[in-house]
């Protein structure tokens, strides 16, 4: 078992209201790769700069993550991010945007990486996303995107995922992508496109998965400490699609598989956001991610009352 | 067991993208009692006018609702509310608000209604809650309120809330009220003012409750036809209550009933928001409100699986 994740890797500088951090390691393949490192083999593509040292690469490798995919551009700087959050944390607001290096990225996969049974398509342009999809052999593939892409790209993206097994967006993003107000008409208009298996991600709120056999949605946990909620869906995507990986490598997931790769996501997203950038999922011990697990099904727990309650009706 | 409901009998007309009605039977306390009716005794308190027909009272009292304390004022017109909705159907707009009979309104309640185990106190101007909570020898009572009082009535409605065992409020209510940004922080500030029980309303996204014993959340169901979603909240404190006054009339609830209620309010809501007014709650029956339940118990259902999974880690 292996998965591959390509997307941005990244320097963050953010401030929310619990605090600010300069130039911390992000970007969407680095929140995806250490989540999903707690499950399975993780492989890494994209781009980095000059500015891109030693210890950036120790923080990966001591989670067991394959780095050799990552690119060095000798002479770059590596993708830039400056944002701030407001009281409203499910807002990010951006400051400042530097591709650098990433302005000129070709994906180019090693044999390995082409060669694992899954595939994540980070938050990248949608015809870089088709060029990595021709380029693996991945059973599954996902799929992120986000409301730039579909405003400016959204022939690639229908393109784009038509060629995957599943797309993860943000629900307002999958209610602008298929222009239906409603969720669950739009997660059917998305699975009308090609993948089999929607999830829309939403904040605090949670996330919710639609496939042919139905929906399943889990709450987010209510948390007392949300310092920075950046990466916070891509560690989702990294604990969902780790959890599938681990269970049983590429090919079609049942149902049952489904909703516990649903409860990963949710309680690898929870931990992103109780600290700056990578500091808590980095960290994280797998005694830890179970006791999360715990708590999100007790958190949602409820016990099906029998009908006995009912004193009236017809 | 009974049930005391004191808030608005109103007639409201509301647009959506699904299409508009004209003088619906509408306010507070009308969808609270429905919703309540096919668990518990429900007896209704609220003021109506001279438009107010014996249709309207046929309507309750088919229900098995006791409307005794449905105080008729000779020459008035009934509580009277336009709004709309636009393809965000969490956000009503209202277009003409008139009070009519309810501008005077004082409430009285009788014997039969001040016995009741359990008392709800619907969306009233907070002085008027307190009056009615004196009346009565509940020894459970919720409150509901909204962003006008807490903007304009603060300090009534916190001695309001000092003085039930239940506060509902919408989660950016609860929000306001405490000036926590954070929704954890915002309930248990609420919990500082009195109450054990604080139920956030989140919409389409479903509820939370916290205790002294922590918290539950269950998801809004994801439904494709949402027509109306005019007291959504309403119909959830009814199934909320109903549930806990059938089950045991009055007192303290243990978190297992708490949770079930919780379920049993998102059935009733669920089904509010699928037709104007209250078309499809007036016509239920018990067998879909179980059929519900199980949808419920499906959506959010999901097995702890075992941390076989993790493949790596510390």
């Amino acid at each position: 078992m292996a998965l591959t994740v390509v997307g941005s890797i990244a320097f963050d500088s953010v401030r929310t209201p619990f605090g600010e951090r300069e130039r911390m390691l992000g970007g969407s393949a680095v929140h995806f790769a250490l989540a999903a490192s707690f499950f399975t083999e993780v492989r890494v593509v994209g781009p980095v700069g000059d500015d891109f040292g030693a210890e950036h690469i120790a923080l990966l490798a001591d989670r067991g993550i394959a780095t050799e995919d990552i690119e060095h551009v000798p002479g770059g700087d590596t993708f830039f991010w400056r944002g701030h959050y407001d009281h409203d944390m499910n807002v990010a607001h951006t400051d400042d945007t530097r591709l650098n290096v990433f302005a000129d990225f070709q994906p180019k996969l090693s044999a390995s990486s082409r060669e694992a049974e899954m595939l994540f398509l980070g938050n990248i342009q949608p015809d870089l996303q088709r060029g990595v999809r021709r380029q693996s052999a991945a059973s599954f593939a996902a799929l992120d995107s986000m409301n730039l892409w579909i405003e400016t790209a959204k022939d690639p993206l229908l393109a784009a995922i038509g060629e995957v097994d599943c797309l993860m967006l943000n629900d307002a993003e999958l209610r602008m992508l298929t222009e239906r107000p409603n969720l669950v008409a739009a997660a059917h208009a998305a699975m009308a496109f090609g993948p089999g298996v929607v999830v829309a991600k939403r904040g605090e709120y949670g996330a919710a998965l639609f496939t042919d056999e139905g929906a399943f949605a889990i709450p987010g946990l209510p948390l007392e400490d949300v310092r920075d909620p950046t990466g916070a869906g891509d560690s989702f995507a990294g604990g969902f699609l780790g959890y599938l990986d681990a269970v049983r490598a590429g090919g079609t997931h049942d149902d049952r598989t489904l909703r516990q790769a649903m409860a990963y996501g949710s309680v690898m997203a929870s931990f992103n956001v109780e600290d700056f950038g990578t500091e808590r999922v980095a960290g994280l011990t797998d005694a830890a991610i179970a006791r999360r697990l715990g708590e999100f099904k007790r958190l949602t727990h409820f016990e099906e009352a029998p009908v006995v309650g009912l004193a009236r009706g017809s």
